[in-house]
């Protein structure tokens, strides 16, 4: 059997989520149907780098699955597109040893949070950014930031489903950047807790607004007490970028 | 009375095109529902500069309407977004002398048509653009734009419906430029016929795919003959930019 890797861009708005579900239009059982359709394989199986919520986005999300097809990858990816809708997309296709596995092997990942801070929202980024009418500081929100970085405990910023054995996790790099009406939150760590990067969009935000001093986030950090944070921002601002393997 | 002229921005995604039409989802109700709710007045009638067609989007279409209400315009329009879904957005509100009509004072409108000619489809805009796998020749599509523009029967790129008196238009402006993997064809004119913009879109495409000659064009404007224009492009390409008035 070979080992296929492949990329793909999705937007999450008419997905519920990644992880195929009951009755549910979901991105994990679209791409298992168009894989079934093209090898004539009966149950393929794909294997993500982790899952994304309903609402959320993906640029440049990562699996790998087996199949004994002997397409090229290229003409497989050509094939998959061809059966895939238009709201999910391969953008390459590769074949990689046995061991590969898109989840295990992945050692960091870079998710963005976008905020839209204009006076009056766009009608054309309401699915793919969360908009408050506030304009945010977002220099405040960068220093905010630092304390993030590094390897913490972050019990705080994390939704407490499914449950992990810890809630140790490294930030390699976290940056917040204003780009005239939008703000990007850049996170980018060895794993992620569930709702990590929204529970962190949520509490820069309240930074942001004025509502909290930049040290606070230090000290909600240090508690590891989820409701000493800010609330978990809404799905349609959050895109998993990339996803990084060591070789 | 007070006449209210707006700015609107829309995705028309999930509209069914601006034009009130029963059991359906479109611009024109339910910004007249928004406009009732607030002035508490029965009938609004917004007078648009025009309509769009389903699917199609407007970064800037200008309305206006007669009310009664007392708000001032900023506060209307805070109100009105404030009841309106997010996929449609009032940018601006000003009082206008009793005399302005949206619809005939309008002298100019621009379009912009929006091609994206990348090896996979965006899985984000495909709402938003037109999407073809074959690299087009955007620098032929423009020289073969050149002699559309001026004052012409644009017969030849017309929808026959509605029935209009004259195809006779100015084109004042018509430009492809390529942006890395998009396309955009920007239209301006005095007035459009139906489908008008849409089927320049489909011709210069035929140009840029290297179907046709770059001097193909020419003859098909002095043909006056629809059968042969390339085909109407898709909607989700169009949106409606800028509407100009002279004062």
């Amino acid at each position: 059997m070979r080992n296929i890797k492949l990329t793909l861009s999705y937007d999450g708005a008419d997905f519920s989520g990644w992880q195929t579900q009951p009755g549910k239009r979901t991105v994990q059982e679209t791409l298992e149907t168009a894989i079934a359709r093209i090898t004539g394989e009966a149950k393929p199986r794909v294997n993500a780098s982790g899952r994304t919520d309903s609402g959320v986005h993906a640029v440049g999300q990562v699996v790998n699955f087996f199949t004994g097809t002997t397409l090229a990858a290229d003409a497989l990816m050509r094939a998959l597109n061809a059966h895939l809708p238009h709201d999910l997309v391969v953008h390459d296709a590769a074949d990689r040893p046995p061991s590969f596995d898109a989840n295990r092997d992945a050692i960091r990942k870079l998710y963005r949070y976008i905020i839209h801070d204009g006076p009056t929202p766009n009608p054309f980024l309401r699915k793919y950014c969360c908009w408050t009418k506030r304009r945010l500081d977002a220099v405040a929100m960068a220093r905010a930031a630092e304390s993030l970085v590094g390897r913490h405990d972050f019990h705080s910023f994390e939704t407490e489903w499914p449950n992990r054995s810890s809630s140790i996790r490294t930030i390699t790099h976290l940056s917040v950047n204003r780009f005239g009406d939008h703000v990007w939150i850049d996170v980018e760590a060895d794993g992620f807790l569930y709702n990590m990067v929204r529970a962190i969009a949520g509490t820069l935000m309240n930074v942001g607004r004025g509502y909290w001093p930049v040290d606070e986030v230090a000290r909600i950090l240090a508690a590891e007490d989820r409701t000493r944070a800010g609330p978990t921002a809404p799905a349609q601002g959050l895109f998993l970028m990339r996803v990084i393997y060591a070789s």
